[in-house]
């Protein structure tokens, strides 16, 4: 069952299995570095639906079937779906999966989901509350611009620090018993405030989230950088990711730059691709992380990983009060 | 750690102990049946706030804080707070609850919220993945009939089954070891769906999940409904309520009339408040029973208690396509 080691962090003894994972993605996210990696491609992001939010739906459901059928489980074998998006009161979730007959367990990290449902995952196959389970998420860049910014159709301008939503999903199915990437341990974020309130910089807002959930993991397992082979973090996007190398490197004294790498960089030809500081959304590091992450891991070409997503708690009600914007990093250290 | 027995439905065997709890709410719910029992009322449901949203926030914020003063805790002997509303992106939740520091697990379960968190907090706790925690949640008339219906200054009318959302917050101290009410059992409920398309009919299309929800439950742990002194559900209102009754009656062959209460029909004098079907939201049981019905149980007046919220899990995007709501229950047994 899970140990308390340090001040946040979970070893987990069982060290959980990653048995399957599928990440789907949209065109545009075909045409960038990673696009032979995905285990499907939505052509048409509408994915054959009427309007956006359906469309994320049926996304989010292909990306929980595709990693079903890879594990060879049926549903009634699963015990839990850890899921949430970003979509108002999480219908990305709730009516992707309703068919299928499983225990929900809802969660909401905003674009920290895929790492807050892998922590959650983790505890539950580890206190053996759960023998199989999944962990999944999305998001849709016409759903998201619609709720967030403006219509698609406007054709507003973005600021050069705006990243673009990914449309993309990943799940994880995560079991007691199995070959693939282990769950070792899991460390949950706090909400950290250090004032942002430029909704088109998350970036900025989100990197002190993930310097102090890292920074705590660290410490708590005295793990040095170069025992990782990598840290990924969700999106921080070219902005965020400069940030939080910079963080490591003043207040740590530690350069994290060798090892770290971020899903929103890696998943667009940032320049090619028009997408200013890069990808962002549930779905971008749930996507990159259940494909190109977890196929390099289960190559054996990486080892140890820590993947941090990053969220950020704010909603555009709230931006437009003037609040900053609360953010929020888990990490969950994959091994194989 | 936490046993699987039956289908769906886990025994804790280290027995999590709600060591402290507070209830708050607003003006009108002071004027109802429990106005005596909550732990604070917000004479002015503003909270001395300039919006509504910011309102729950603090609102959110007085119940935490009110449980933690009554555990004698500080906040850093906590390692989680599970904690999620109905908000868009959850923000009665993440504003609410930003400066605490405390490691934060956002769930999302609409008005099921309440025993998703105790569900969570439970299995934390009993596999030794916490050793203190919180489950808390909220919800405020005027942010949800802005966020849902129409601006309150817009009068709009109201149908028969229509419920109240419920201004109001509870929070709830889960530990290892205490004095206190225990945490028994959970049961994560599935989604279910039977078509209802009425948004104001909550209750109507959330009472198949809570049936679902109690029927496996019972059959999981083999309990007789006369093993209960109480039924408790979230939110079904009076609508909701008779046709669960009724479901069990044409179902199962089972009257649990005599055992079962609602606290969306506890909270409000229904005739003279104008609340017509009910209290609803997730404030309304969390509220109820983080006062009322666990005080019920600290006294020894009830001693074993199944608590079972429900929670609708459409948007108001999602009505507006014409989707019909998936609903969700999720029961805890609760034993003094």
């Amino acid at each position: 069952m899970p140990e308390r080691i340090g001040k946040r962090t979970l070893n987990l003894p069982n060290r959980p299995v990653i048995t399957a994972s599928a990440g789907v993605a949209g065109k545009k996210e075909s045409e960038g570095p990673l696009g032979e990696q995905f285990d499907y491609i939505f052509d048409d992001t509408t994915a054959g639906e009427k309007t956006w939010e359906k469309a994320e739906s049926t996304i989010h459901k292909e990306a929980i079937i595709r990693a079903k059928e890879k594990s060879g489980k049926d549903f009634e074998e699963f015990q839990y779906i850890f899921a949430g998006d970003l979509l108002n009161q999480c219908t990305g979730s709730t009516f992707g999966l309703r068919d299928f007959g499983v225990a929900f367990a809802g969660i909401y990290g905003a674009c920290s989901t895929m790492a807050l449902g892998l922590c959650m995952a983790g505890v539950f196959v580890d206190s053996g509350a759960a023998q199989a389970c999944i962990a999944s998420t999305s998001s849709h860049f016409c759903s998201a611009e619609k709720q967030f910014r403006f219509p698609v159709e406007y054709g507003n301008q973005r600021t050069p620090a705006a990243q673009w939503t990914v449309t993309g999903a990943g799940a994880a199915v995560v079991e007691a018993q199995g070959e693939g990437v282990h769950i070792e341990k899991v460390c949950f974020g706090k909400i950290v405030d250090l004032g942002v309130t430029d909704a088109n910089n998350m970036g900025a807002a989100m990197a002190p989230a993930a310097f102090d959930t890292i920074s705590s993991f660290l410490e708590d397992t005295q793990t040095d950088v170069d025992d990782l082979d990598m840290i990924v973090t969700g999106d921080l996007g070219v902005v965020g990711s400069r940030l939080l190398c910079e963080m490591f490197l003043n207040e740590k004294g530690i350069d994290i730059t060798k090892k770290h790498c971020d899903c929103g960089i890696l998943i667009y030809n940032l320049e090619e691709q028009d997408v200013n500081s890069g990808g962002s959304g549930c779905g971008c590091s749930a996507s990159v992380l259940c494909s190109h992450i977890l196929n390099r891991m289960n190559s054996g070409e990486l080892k140890r990983v820590l993947f941090t997503a990053t969220g950020a708690l704010m909603s555009p009600v709230s931006s437009m009060q003037g609040e900053s914007i609360p953010s929020i990093a888990h990490s969950v250290l994959l091994v194989k």
